[in-house]
C-alpha cells in the first residue's frame, strides 16, 4: 500500500514560467536578445535557460553579452576547452540543467568520448584531492609563491 | 582593547604530520613513491601535499598513481587544459591548498595571462549561470538528450 | 534501440517513508507537532518535510521548534526577507526541494516578480564574485577589520 | 622537534598581481573603472577584489558594470538586504574574502547586530535543513507549483 | 494553457551510454571488471553507475580498484560506518545518485532506523555549525594543534 | 619590489567579537550556557565557536542544546563514530575552523592514526565518485527503492 505522497514523482517544472516563441515575439526587448542568440548560435533552437531568464529582461541581456563575449568571441582559450571547463564547474556546483547543456554543447564543438572520460576522470581526481587537501588542512607551499 | 582570542591569528598548520625528507628516507615504501614523483616531475620539490599522504602509505601509492595516470601520462586533452580543468574544480569545492598548487602547475606548463584570466572568466560565469539554474529549478530541454 | 536502463526514469522517492495524516494521527508525539505546524501556518496543508521528519520524532521537534523561532517569531528581519536569504542559501547549496518550497512561501509572503528577479541576479553575482575571490585567493583587506 | 614545513604558516598572497593605486594611475582603462568604484561609493578606498581584477580589464569592466548595476542601482530590494543576501550566498560557498568585504559593506549601511545575529541563525537554519532535505531526497510537493 | 516547455519533465538520461549485460558480455576488460563487482558482492545486480564508467575502462577498472579496497577489504572502520560516512558526502555534495545508492547500501548492512535517524541529525548539525563558523569567520584555537 | 597589499597576510579574525571569560562571567544567560559546556565537557576549555555565538544568546543555547543532544547524549552511534561523520561533512563544506576543531575532538575520543587515514580516504573516494556520477547525471536504480 503506497501512499500518494509516495508515489514515483514527476514534478519537475520551473519556479517560474518559460517564456514561449510567441511570448518573446511580442516584446521587442526580448526579441532583441533571442535573436541575437540565434544568429550568433546559427540555430532556431533557444534552450529553456533563456526562456527562463526572459522574466527579467535587464538580466537576460546582461547575461547573454557576458556569455557571449566568454564562451563565443575568439579567446586565448579555444572553444571546445571552454565547455569542459564549463561541464566541470557546473558538475562542483551540481547544477543537473548545466551538466546537461554543456555536455550537449561540448559534443557539439567535437569533444570526443575519449576527451570527455579524460574529462571525467580530472573532475573526479581533482575533486578527491581537494577534499584530502581540505581534509588535513595541508598549508600552502611557500614554493607555490611566484613573484609578480 | 583587544582579547588574546581576537588577536590576528597565524595558525595554519595541517591536522597531521608533515613527513620531512629524513622521515621519507627511513620509510622504503614510501621512498619509493617520493622517488617516482621526483623522477616523473624532473625537480627535487616535493610539495606538502604528498608530506601529509605520507601518513597513510597504501592512500599515498593509490592517489600518485591515479594522478600520474590521470595526469601525467599522455591521453586527448593537453597537459595545459588538464590543469586549467583541476583549477577550475579546485575554486569551487574552495580547497585553497589546491587552487595554489595547481595555479603554480599550469603556470610552469605555460599559462599566459591571458589564458589564466579568460580562466577565470569561465569559472566565475558558470557559476553564476549555475546559481541562476538551480535558483529557478530550470527543466532539462529534451534537446539535449542525443540517442546513443 | 533504447535498453531498459537507459529509458527516462521517473524515479523520484523519498528514501524514508513519508507519513500520511493517518500515520500521524496515530501517534500523539507527531501528532502534536503536526497540529502546531497547522495552527502556526493557518493552514491544513503539510508538506513533505515534515512528512519526512517524522521518522524521526525527536529530530522532528527540534527542527520545528527552530525554525519556528528563527522563521516565524517577530524580529529584527522581516518575513519576506527571511524568506529570500533561505532561497539564496538553498540555491548554493543545491538543495532542489528547499529551492521550490521557499520560493513557494516567499509568494505567499508577497515576493514580487521584480523582487525575484533581483533576488536571482544578486545570488547569481555573489556566486562570480566568489568564484573569482577563491580563484585568485584574495587576502582580506585590513580595512574591512572593524574595531570590536 | 618541529620541521620547517610544519611551522606557522603565514602564507597568504594571491595567486596574482594586486595593482596599486600607481599601477592604476598608469593605465587609462584601469583607471576609468577605479575613478568610477571611487565616485561611486564616495569613497577612496578600493579593496583588493578589484585590484586583483584589474590583471583582465575585460573581466573588471564587465563585473563592476554588472555590480553597480545590481547592488548599487535602487531596485525593489533594499541596498542593506542585498547585503544580507550576498553574505548567506559567500558563505555557502565558503568565500571567506567574500564574508568579510560583504560583513564590512552590510554594516556601513546599517546591519545592527541584532540583524546580523538573524542572519547568522537563518543561513545555520537552512544549511541545516538542506542537509536533511537532501539526505532524505524528498519529494517535492505538487502544491509547491503555482500556476504560471 | 501550459506551453510545451512548461509540461512536467520526465527527463532523466545519463550524459552517457549505460551498458547492458549484453555490451559488457562482449568486451573481455569490462566483463572482468564486472565479473569481480558481482563476485565481490555476492549479487548478480550491477548498479548504473559502473554502467556508465564502463565507457571508459581506464576509469572503471581504477575506481572499482580503489572503491574495493577502501570500502571493502577489512580495515579499522567497520564496513556500516563506511556507508554512513559515504551518505554524509554524498548528501553535502549533494549527489542524489549516491544518496540513494549508498543509503540501499547501508540498510543493506544493516542501519537501523534509529542510526539512519542519528546520521541525519549529525549531517544537519554539522552543516549548520560549518555556516555559523564559516559565515563569522571564527579563526582556530591554537589548543586544537596536537604536536605531531 | 613587493606593494604593501602582497605582502604576506596574517589577517585572520572573525567578523565579530569572542568573547572573553570576563565578559561571559559578567552575563548570567551567557554565563549558564558556558557552565553546562564546561561541566558537560569535563573540561575548563571553551572553544572560539562559542565564544563567537555569545554575541547571539538565543542561537547559543540553541546550538549547544541541539549539539548536546546529538552529539553528547548517548545514542545508536558510537561517539567516535559521530565525530568522523562530523570531520567528512565539515569538509566537504571547506569549513576549516570545524575541520581542525573535530579532528581534535575525535582525536580525544581515540581515533587512531589507521582510523584517521580510512576516514580521510572515504571522504576522498566519495568526493570522487559523486564528481563522477553528477558529471553523468546517471539516474538512480529502480532497485535502490525499498518498499516502505
Amino acid at each position: 500500500m503506497r501512499e500518494a505522497s509516495q508515489r514515483p514523482n514527476v514534478f519537475a517544472v520551473a519556479t517560474i514560467k518559460l517564456w514561449t516563441d510567441d511570448d518573446i515575439a511580442a516584446n521587442p526587448r526580448l526579441r532583441a536578445v533571442f535573436d541575437d542568440i540565434r544568429a550568433t548560435r546559427k540555430s532556431d533552437f533557444v534552450n529553456n535557460f533563456w526562456r527562463a531568464l526572459a522574466n527579467q529582461p535587464a538580466v537576460l541581456e546582461r547575461t547573454w553579452a557576458a556569455l557571449k563575449e566568454i564562451m563565443v568571441a575568439p579567446g586565448e582559450i579555444d572553444p571546445l576547452t571552454k565547455e569542459l571547463i564549463y561541464i566541470a564547474v557546473s558538475t562542483v556546483n551540481a547544477c543537473s540543467y548545466c551538466v546537461h547543456s554543456h555536455t550537449a554543447a561540448a559534443r557539439a564543438k567535437g569533444m570526443t568520448d575519449a576527451q570527455y572520460g579524460e574529462l571525467l576522470a580530472i573532475v573526479g581526481m581533482a575533486s578527491q584531492t581537494n577534499a584530502l587537501a581540505n581534509g588535513m588542512q595541508i598549508p600552502v607551499d611557500p614554493e607555490f609563491q611566484i613573484e609578480r
